[in-house]
């Protein structure tokens, strides 16, 4: 996620695609060929090939309302995605209090609280690896027991079976009698919080926009950006390529932005800043059962948070 | 639904019906007899015949904002009908897992939460029948004993007797003393979850968008399309196919994208993809209950996952 | 509420008032003023009485805007309304399902159980008929015995009656010891929702969309529709009642469309289906407590379920 | 709030301000300038002040942006207020239900009920007082005892006060045995409901949209319709006023509707009717707890209900 | 936040950036050279550097769509800030309430209850400063004992640690036997409501808009208003400067109000006014536990409440 309020040529640049130069050099060679022609050859068959500018107004008003709903789309998942990873970070904290308060007597921090707690750092670094589709085994092992370790490598879903895990811990409290039903029940209310929250992520991870409206706004944008300089040559002259370039150049960032945010899980520099907020739940967590070695929180590199 | 980025084309001309390549041969009609006429006769009549283009930027205003909302709202169908049956996934998940803590000691799956966790893959497979109008009781019966089965034939809407066959266990196990009345209640709870995302899916199936808004945009659309020839021909010449043909592309592929995506459950190619959801349901209880043949992953076909 | 997709001609004639028709003789009118006396008198002052187009364009974009956010209002309505329907369902089926399990033994319905049943039927019918302003005591005297019957006639709001008289039957059941009291909380938060969606209803059904949200639009589009001839006539000439009519049946139904779906309770062929809802939630509790008598569901008569 | 279907003029009069009619009068002067100098001088210079009318469409385009997003969200407010009042109606029909049921026998109304029922009353009277920033004290001094009215006076936040004292009553009947902690907590999870509506209606009081969604439309539309009239001259002449006019009103109607329903607390005949709910509540508690006495509902007076 | 309705030519000009003095001044001098050339020279090659209207339309068009889904999206972010902070009036409310009515008898306060609520008046001002960015020991220290501020010093998240510590406190509550588990959870869930209150404030606070959103309207805002005189001057001519002006002001005025506000915690007059909220949850609470020194809740200052 960018977060810097001054790298603005760098997200400009990058939301603009190498398309727009093209449009930009075709537009540059419409303007040179149309008045080089008028000026030296005055060439009077010309106009028949120049287009007025009206159509565009109208082709231009549906491209916008396209834009605007694309624009609202994934706008919309990407800060459902930051929403349900908050989410996360609520639960999170929620969990410990819960393993501590409920086990425990005050100031007491008892094993089982412990082991919870390790196990949601566990929980979240599985999630952000497992949507990230890098190996979850490996940003886990250092909280889990090396047993535990090997027998979730056999799981598809391995965040589902760490909260599985989780909700056997809840059981055997309940049955040591650590807490009593309502405490278990109230517990492992959390932890279906949790596992809604883990498959709200998975379903805007696999659920992308349908796939024609990426498709047919760029088609259209395309086409329109092609036949704009002949739109405008025969009333802009030399100002042709500024304008055309201008008004392909709103169209093609507003589109390429909500590309780039639309699918928040990719590992690009758009994505919810899921390494930071797994350290920020890391350190509340480790904070809350009074541990000693608090690591850092992630700073933002080069005004990129991951 | 269509999932892979690469399958454009295809997706395009799906969402291009026949009436684009109508209106194009009309355009190509009225193109070739203005200009023809006006080349060769230099018939000053014509004009009289040939439209200006401004009344187009009103009504395709007015169109491009039915578009807007038409859109919209499909899309909003659309992407409830994936969050409910995203909720399907996490109840499916939260419910085996309480059927097994509530129930059970540590590591020990009794065969209470086997009957939950078979019934549960029945029920969601009976919901994704009933929803698409195929027989659930060929998709069922693999994991239902034969009598159960045979009582489910006569009722009307099956998940919902399963979900009742399913409070049923709940209460004889609360009745056995396996669970006490908390965690009766709680399963309970979701059980009712799930009954409130069968009930929303029924209704996004059962209550289309007011035809109306089907009707009413296309008429207008038709009407558009045929009289814009008329309207472009005097002054773009031998551009107006590719101009009005561009208009009209643009405003029927987002009509039709709509239509497309506005009835999620109707075995379409832009379904929610409850097939495969099923089975990724399927995968994670059956982990969850330690069963031994894990059935593979739906991989799309072509782009389209089901 | 309107179901087949053939339905169409029906209801697009529907959505187009008398008015349509005025202003398109209206335009005929001026369209045959005009060119008549263009024609035989060629009168030089009539362009004076002429109108350009530009000005259309922006009333017709602040028209555009004030119905697109009438069309999403209305639709925003009409479908709140069916959702609400859509959780009395979903209530109903949880509501029987826990009356059953939290009572009985398994596969045994005791009289507590059809008693909720029988008024939960008598509920939804009561809430029907209460939006409907018809009298529901007809409607629920099946369900219900004689002298619960003759104590519902005092009460101005017979659901909330109905209601308290099942909280009633729950607390006999607690009392009697048929459940505990959590069992007995459970049911009544289920009762609570449905509180909420009756009330729900009740707002939507009291409060119209701010009156002047239909007066001004209205208003509006008749001074434009009448105007509009006047500036489309000096260039369209014998074009002017087509475009100028299919200008203003846009906007004519877009407006209506969204009049007619905005009061989704007024017993119109645009309401939420709530006669055919209230069926579908009478066999499935008559079925889930083993009821023989089923009812046939409400089919569509001539593309129209009530 | 305004609910007669037949109040059309009134309410649009109401919503047409002043300026309106300043603006009306502005443009038949420019037109009569503008007119009366070319007819008898001719006066060629005068074109140089008349402006051409494209400009106006992109500012009007703006315009138009901006009262759409006022128009969504004043309306969002409004609903929202009339919500949270619908949410007051139902807890306050759920809390008396549940005084009732959970404390008493079968038929059986305890004191417990009773004052509970009756400070129920008096809390909607005292948010609505509170709201519209009258003396609570006065308007709920009839429901609760003298001493209790005593106690209140030193409260800033009255309804506040009112529900502790109902927290009070919970607990004195759970100390008590009426009920157990399940019962005690879920009557206090209503008056939690209870406060957060409360809160919700406080945030719509004390937050208005921010000041310049107010100013800025304002001061654009002012200096739109004074310019308009010099943009329409030169090719309406006659007509001028008229479309000026029409222009001009509907952007001001769109306006001015916005901020009549944007504050829904403010003793307007725009008011979420909190008068008339009140008393709904009052006679739906009265006749649930068996009261002789039942008040009128509220009827509208001249197509406006309080 | 500016309350004061007779604020606005402040808030007006508050809106109003540097820029918008700049263009205007260019207007000027590109007015002037052009009418100035015209007139005293009658330089024809001039028309060759003017330029036409209509692509302008094109480009306001598509700013404007883009503007609307700032301004929307700005606004959701303020109001669900609001709508935040209003929450945590609610909860600090309920929160003081069940402790007073969980733990005591009728009419008296226990120390515990006492603990919580100068705890909660602590919570909400941590809040404040941890989300202002300031130190939120200073804020706290007159509510809490020394080494209970002591303990907290080391934490980075200091609500968080202090949410934990109202839970050891109820949790002690519990172990002696004040309240029992139903009521302890029932708290813990009033706790977990906090922290996810307190969560959303933190997302809204580290997650801006995606930056692009900001950059890419500014910079097209920018070019759009340097070339938007060249566009108008051929036809307006001395008009350029007023209506350029008033084009460019109305962009720029969407622009930076949806800056302004949407980041409601940045220490700016258009904040969330959690100062006020803070002062008005203190006096709720002390009013609840019958302290006696009540401060006076916090007035608008010129116009704006912090």
């Amino acid at each position: 996620m960018i977060v810097s309020r001054n790298l603005s040529l760098q997200s400009v640049t990058a939301s603009v695609r190498r398309e727009n130069l093209v449009y930009f050099l075709l537009s540059l060679v419409v303007t040179f060929v149309f008045n080089w022609l008028e000026l030296h050859y005055n060439w009077p068959k010309l106009n028949e090939w120049a287009l007025p500018i009206t159509p565009f107004t109208i082709l231009g008003g549906g491209i916008t309302i396209f834009l605007g709903f694309r624009t609202t789309t994934a706008y919309g998942r990407w800060w459902e995605a930051r929403t349900l990873w908050g989410g996360i970070v609520n639960q999170s904290r929620t969990l410990v209090r819960q393993a501590i308060t409920f086990s425990g007597k005050k100031g007491e921090i008892l094993p089982f609280a412990r082991d919870i707690a390790y196990r949601q750092i566990a929980l979240v670094n599985a999630i952000r690896c497992h949507l990230r589709q890098s190996d979850p085994i490996e940003a886990i092992q250092a909280y889990l027991p090396a047993e535990e370790i090997e027998s979730l490598r056999s799981h598809q879903n391995i965040p589902v079976a760490i909260l599985q895990n989780m909700g056997g811990l809840v059981q055997s409290a309940y049955r040591d009698g650590l807490m009593d039903s309502i405490q278990m029940t109230s517990m492992d209310s959390t932890l279906a919080d949790l596992t809604d929250l883990l498959g709200g992520c998975e379903r805007i991870k696999n659920t992308p926009l349908p796939r024609q409206y990426d498709v047919v706004p760029q088609l259209t944008i395309s086409l329109y950006s092609v036949l704009l300089p002949f739109g405008l040559v025969s009333t802009l002259h030399w100002w042709t390529p500024i304008i055309s370039g201008l008004i392909t150049f709103l169209f093609i960032a507003i589109d390429s932005i909500g590309s780039n945010i639309e699918d928040p899980f990719e590992n690009t520099i758009h994505d919810t800043p899921m390494t930071a907020l797994c350290r920020t739940i890391e350190i509340n967590i480790l904070q809350m059962i009074g541990a000693k070695d608090i690591p850092e929180p992630i700073r933002p590199m080069r005004g990129v948070i991951h």
